[in-house]
């Protein structure tokens, strides 16, 4: 039995909320269940200086977590001064997972940054996040056609992401906080909306898994990204 | 004229989104206008060294911007590795400004952080944080009470605060970012629900101001704040 | 009565003393009682990259404290690696106060570094710089028309700063350290010569204040900048 | 045809050099190939805060890389003032690994240092670095168990880390750095000596992957792994 | 001939003013000709960790230089965020220099703290500082012994600071900046009152030099050091 | 009696492996004794922008020490997010070291950087990184002759460095850590192979030292690096 009282391959409530805020050409808050993060993308002239000339776009990512997101809270990263470890490794990871969704060549010199506010954490905050920067990405990407800044639509197809995990030695779907902090196995899968792996990172927290194990896990990761895909295109008038 | 079309001493609508976050001991979304914060206040026991042992509490502010809160995009302060001197200005007039709504004493050795975080900027930020922190605090010290962990409540009464400025030779009250970013003067004034001021805080921007000026200026921000105080109260069901 | 038995309007001891060190286009030791600043005007060409083109110059300002300024040492911010609040705050002051005295499109493409390194503190030190790099600033200005690099005078007027406060429910000009240290309001007023306030920044430490008493403070400030400024007067021999 | 002339499943010369320095508890020089690490263990008495008391060890790592280790020099990271994410995601990754190899209770309230430090890079940092560790790890425990500071060995079992790869559309066996320049899936893994897996992080760097390639990968890991581990035991006279 | 017009063992004007500023238990402002420096002794209880329980003081040193100390204006070094070599460097010089000069367990369980702040910048900053700062010293123990803090004079006797250099191919003592920027070799000596060397640092700026120029300069250090140690004296009264 | 059993005049073994490592342009491996410190030169276009358009070259120099080439081990500098003093005055005086050994005009608008890493320490870690950053300079100066990058060697001789010191009242040659840690005058040395003096920092740790031990310590120091340089020859095949 699962805390929430969701069944082994049932996804938390997913939804979308389109222009949340009003200056970004993409804002869409994200809900995953409790887990709510305000995903915003930003375009601007130009390219960082490894790029200067090539033809080419950039989409990079920024993460943070508001200091009360969380049961206790925690110190502001701007007032210590730096980002911590795993805020820079979730931000790679959704730059990483959003660049894969795109052709970086039909984007022209233009730099779009995602920037991934968690409003309210409870598990899975890294895989929403790259589940609503996805949205906030192809509103973008509306906004530079309409202004007429690209020619044509950059984006190869949408991408989510979900993790799933061992929890109680039962393949689960979509962890929420409780179920995180106590699972075996946590794997976070990044994928087309086509069924292409963008990415796989499976942890085992105790006990090493097998690859019967993870083979169970990426089939259930299959499933939610599908429920989540199907949630992105309704939010999009698909 | 005003840009928003509102007569000279109209607010922008005010409101108070109590338990808008789920973990803190007070989470209130202020809005004036566009302009959006997130006011959380979460609670510590313990109190900073310079207070051990004095048998009183005490209470401070961190305040934040999303990056894309604003027009364009403005840098993450944890990625730059510090935070400017706007927000270190901004968090410690919240902070000075709320201490003074309470009795430090009753609090006991406790600590409580307001957090402001601006999910969209139109002018004003400082002035909704401090009337949306006050709102927290309640709620905060509501919790503590009902936990029995103070036997009093510390509040002195309410607090708010609200920007007038001279804008096109005009004294006018709460201005939005058309309108400040063009005022020659601009006034933030933080004052108690009983009336009396808990901080001014003028700026010449071009032409100096006069006496006169800064007294109808007061005037104004008297009008207004009673006007924040009356839906401060009615969000607390007071 | 006063700790240092002055009248209540009474300022203490001003002094101006101009070419205090050699190297800066102008360098002035202010000295408000035992309050003792040193503050340098540094010319360099050029302005920061959002002025660049527009055909103004640029006045920024840096504040320092020497770590025995004060009663007990203070660390200092260069070893702990940043500018607290405070730093910033009043360097952000007084570099907004001096650009009121200036007309920046007269200045050319010149930046003017105000530099105000507290020797010696008793409170009032931000009054005390924002009034002597003024001083010094007139200096730097004289030393650019000798040298050709501006045609005209940039300088609007002198400005002078000073603070006031309510100390033992007794209105009080140009607050001392034990003054400071226990006054229920304090504020600090920056007007230039001819009586227009070009900053107003009162706080209410502890009981807050009434508007009647804002303007009696207003009124106190007024008789304190009129000395200051016939002090700075003399001092540059006009 | 890989550009080293090895076979798809071929580990490149992997070494272990144990006692490599003299004053770490454990060090290790590991190579694979041209990839040259130093890993030492240094134990020191007492566990970080979160864990005081609980009657466990700990283990975490640090990674870092000279400046020439690298084709073109790179900036060293303490002269920058930050490591940057790469390095804090990789050393978050070895220290994880680590502990999945150690029953941290029989470690008592002790803490393991692992430093990898890069002499010489082609490609593969971080899985030497994760299996270099492992062996200076074991040298550790037997110092702490001669001096008695321990009463039994906290190993679980070696672990040793392999990557993975797509390059030319074949699935190839440890990538040197002609080929993870140029892979189109790159894949770390990280095993017990048992079989078990204890990390999996696949990412596509163009095409997405599918799960069948997953699959073939995993299986190649699992070859190389048993190559490591049997390295390792050779190195270590087991 | 020297730029200067001294004769090449002739020491620029050397005075030191006691009691400059009036918090700190010694502040002297030396001047080796236009070098200024204030040099404050504040001493605090209690000792670094590192010598905790060992019943011997400590005296440490902080270096900085006002920004327009020099004939360019230099950037701030707490805006800049930290200091740079040339000031860590000279500060550690001023620190060891000072411990020769005394016995730190006579010192008690006490801590000295020597900031050395040049007002203006012509040369031999480091050696004035030096000088200086040992007069301060002189006043601090004073006070300690005054406050019965202390039981002994924990000072071994005097120290002081000159530099001497190769100067178009003359020995000269007590560059000025003219001077020190064109040496080819330049020799910072410390010594004590009693003629013991405490501290030589010589750099061939250009051409190497010999063991006879190094001999010669080092007389021509003592000179000036005892001339320096007079002045200690006469200022010390002693 | 030295600890080692050697004499006063004795060096301990010194070594130099040249190629130690592949990717860059100088690499050596300088071992004195136990004390092993891997020097690379790197090798890159450009100049630091004080030096645009001068039409010489630069030398630069990093130094680093593994965390655990220590006794016990100290913090990683790139963690604590800045280098100690220490290391900035030890990189200083390396690079200003092989400065004077190069005809910077014949490097043309190059600048080679000299990163020397202490791998394992065991005193003399900065006279060891002296004398190897000296041949990886020559390596790299060979590379860019063959590359046709430059015309002219510019090295004027090889410079090499040893310390010197008083323990137990006797003077030796090249401390090891353990007569380091003890000595009463501790004196580093660079010399060129030709006997010019480049740099002398002699320190008195407890008693002050006499011009006569000055001499004695030079002259030893004079042996030392005849020995030195004479490897260095052996090493480079001259």
């Amino acid at each position: 039995m699962r805390p929430s009282g969701r069944a082994p391959d049932q996804m938390r409530e997913v939804s979308f909320t389109r222009h949340y805020t009003k200056h970004a050409e993409g804002s869409v808050l994200v809900a995953f269940g409790d887990t709510q993060v305000l995903c915003t993308a930003s375009v601007e002239d130009g390219v960082p200086r490894f790029l200067k000339g090539k033809g080419q776009g950039w989409i990079t990512a920024e993460y943070g977590m508001l200091p009360r997101a969380t049961h206790t809270r925690s110190g502001r990263e701007a007032a210590r001064g730096k980002q911590g470890g795993r805020t820079l490794e979730i931000q790679r990871l959704i730059g990483r997972s959003l660049r894969a969704a795109v052709d970086l060549r039909k984007l022209g010199e233009n730099t779009v940054y995602l920037d991934c506010d968690v409003l309210q954490a409870d598990g899975g905050t890294r895989t929403a996040s790259i589940s609503g920067a996805c949205v906030a990405l192809v509103d973008a990407f509306s906004v530079l056609l309409e202004r007429k800044r690209i020619k044509e639509d950059p984006l190869n197809g949408l991408i989510a992401s979900v993790s799933v995990g061992m929890y109680n030695n039962e393949p689960v779907l979509d962890l929420d906080y409780p179920e995180d902090s106590n699972a075996d196995t946590d794997m976070n899968v990044v994928m087309t909306q086509h069924g292409g792996f963008v990415e796989i990172q499976g942890t085992a927290e105790g006990v090493p898994f097998t690859r019967e194990q993870s083979d169970t896990l990426l089939g259930l990761a299959e499933k939610g990204i599908q429920d989540i895909v199907r949630k992105q295109q309704e939010a999009l008038g698909w």
